[in-house]
């Protein structure tokens, strides 16, 4: 159990405090799952005392129901939320002095606070990347959960490629994925669902908009859904039309050769930064090496910008139950965007993807037939 | 211009670099709007050089052609930003001393990484009131793009009262709307869209699902959507039935009072902790203070939680051209909940709102006529 893990490392390291705001890792310790926006939402565990979550008076009967491990402690709008926290933290008669934060979450301004409230305390240790590490180990049940949101994807992808037709614009491909997604329960996405057509998708933020399908042109999607908090994400490049041309074609095949050469070559023991050579070699040796301009993939879990970062240069070992994408692309401005993406995990000797739909040029008559 | 007040203020106090990264921020001083996630995109500002936009390589073409104040650098995600930057700006031969950060913003990590590049530099100063504090008062140009915002929310709640029908879910009702909208052109909402049937509006975190609407229920719509950037913010409490019970009339009916005294409230001049008084009083005295558990109202511009917060204890003058919600609401949890909602800005003599949906307890019928 995470809260378990990270008490007895405090123990061993000496920690007295750890304070955690990030909404990710306060739903990972304590099953509480909430979006405070600017409020204050914190689980705050100690090396001697049980844990306490301290949120908006709005949510504490929500957040006593969900974190059975915690004390809930509440705070009203027109409350100081650093003094009733203060108060309640000083209350726990536990050794104050070592805290360890979220370097890479909490802001100047808290930090700040808290020195305020506690000025013998320090806030030199940084928990950010331990629990990076330990989210980046998914249980059994976190990849049940990605395992559906993977499903639906697949779903969103077919219910994409069964709305194109003619002059249909990418927003309204977009507004129908979405709308029979929510019909059948899918409230969330897990980002801002990308439908671009022809040379939009060569446009690293192309945004959906107006724009027109035509005969022979490549759609790229890419999408994700969300499953009790867990994400998933898949690009597929679909041509609409009778017959690609040349170059069409060998783009393509080249992103797929990489997507696929990166699938096979996952294994445990391989590092991030070596995944990521084997899809680029690929793409470089054929000479469009400076047109696959960003990393390989990302980690994903609760959201899609998760470790590990699948790029050059990252010397992370992949070990089994790491999740990620793998989404080679080649994109020429002014002319064509290629990508094709699937997310899954290390399993104990391969890759097991959590997307399944089919891949080629040929890829829109199977998803349409 | 946001960029010359700014580093008119900068001369004035002898701060020598602003580093701004909140996403909002960068938009309001620069123009060019992205969301890099766990990536760095920043606006420095100097007191004595041209200013410089920091952004990954990937959007580095899309910055040039937005932000012409700046002059735009980039780098690659297999660089270390950190190096790049602080090369970047000791290029520019101006002095380094005396930064001001978005303490609300800024990480303890990003800020860490400035200290170790800027070892002599102190980051005492905060920009970040300052900022939010020019962004309160929005120019006419800022105002059209949210009335243009709020008219989409009254339209929005049109196409969701004409969706409702016996043993329709949350999700459905959800999922036209939002269908609709972006089949007309409106690609993103302010936030996740809700919907809410009888006593599942009571809740203040509740999430629309399967529910079933039944006859003689309140429904609560609450949403917004995004105009080139700026956002709307909108609830309705709509009566879907024959006639509302006594208690359902009373409630809508103090609800509604409290809306309408806080709206005629507003003038240049008022504080926002007597508007939020104005409404809250009314509810008090009718008995239902308790069950009325949040703010009166919030700022909204780029995003729906901004300054001014409209609540008890706020001394700020509100001025005009200062943009808000006001949306008392009445919460009995297993029961019921109500609310009504609009947003606009102080004018020089009152309120004008950015939405224009019809209250009462017949809005119902006046929307699906």
């Amino acid at each position: 159990m995470p809260l378990n893990s990270i008490i007895n490392l405090m123990k061993k390291q000496d920690i007295d405090i750890v304070f955690l705001n990030d909404p990710k890792n306060v739903f990972y310790v304590s099953s509480y799952k909430s979006d405070p926006h600017e409020r204050i939402l914190a689980a705050i565990l100690f090396k001697d005392a049980k844990p306490l979550l301290f949120v908006p008076a709005l949510e504490e009967n929500d957040a006593r129901n969900t974190a059975a491990d915690f004390d809930v402690v509440s705070y009203m709008d027109t409350q100081d939320p650093w003094t009733v926290l203060a108060t309640s933290i000083k209350e726990r008669h536990s050794p104050l002095s070592d805290w360890s934060i979220e370097k890479d979450f909490l802001t100047v301004e808290r930090m700040e606070a808290l020195q305020t409230n506690f000025p013998t305390a320090t806030f030199e240790h940084n928990i950010s990347e331990t629990l990076q590490k330990m989210r980046l180990i998914k249980t059994e049940h976190e990849l049940s959960f990605m395992k559906e949101a993977g499903q639906w994807a697949d779903e969103a992808l077919k219910i994409g490629a069964n709305t194109l037709r003619e002059g249909i614009t990418e927003l309204e491909v977009v507004a129908e994925i979405e709308y029979q997604l929510k019909k059948r329960g899918v409230a969330e996405m897990s980002f801002t669902t990308m439908v671009l057509f022809g040379e939009n998708a060569a446009s690293p933020h192309g945004v959906p908009g107006d724009t027109k399908l035509k005969l022979n042109q490549f759609v790229l999607f890419d999408l994700g859904t969300m499953h009790e908090g867990y994400a998933s994400d898949v690009t597929r490049t679909l041509f609409f039309g009778d017959k690609p041309s040349v170059h069409q074609q060998e783009l393509y095949d080249l992103v797929l050769a990489a997507h696929d050469a990166a699938m096979a070559a996952v294994r445990p023991g391989i590092t991030a930064g070596e995944l990521d050579a084997t899809a680029r070699k690929i793409i470089a040796d054929a000479g469009y090496g400076r047109y696959f301009n960003h990393r390989l993939g990302h980690g994903l879990g609760q959201g899609v910008h998760e470790y590990p970062s699948i790029m050059e240069g990252n010397e992370m070992v992949l070990t089994e139950s790491m999740c990620f994408s793998i989404e080679p692309g080649i994109y020429i401005e002014g002319d064509i965007g290629v990508r094709v993406e699937d997310c899954g995990f290390v399993s104990a000797d391969g890759f097991e993807s959590f997307t399944h739909t089919p891949t080629g040029i040929d890829a829109y008559s199977k998803l349409t037939n």
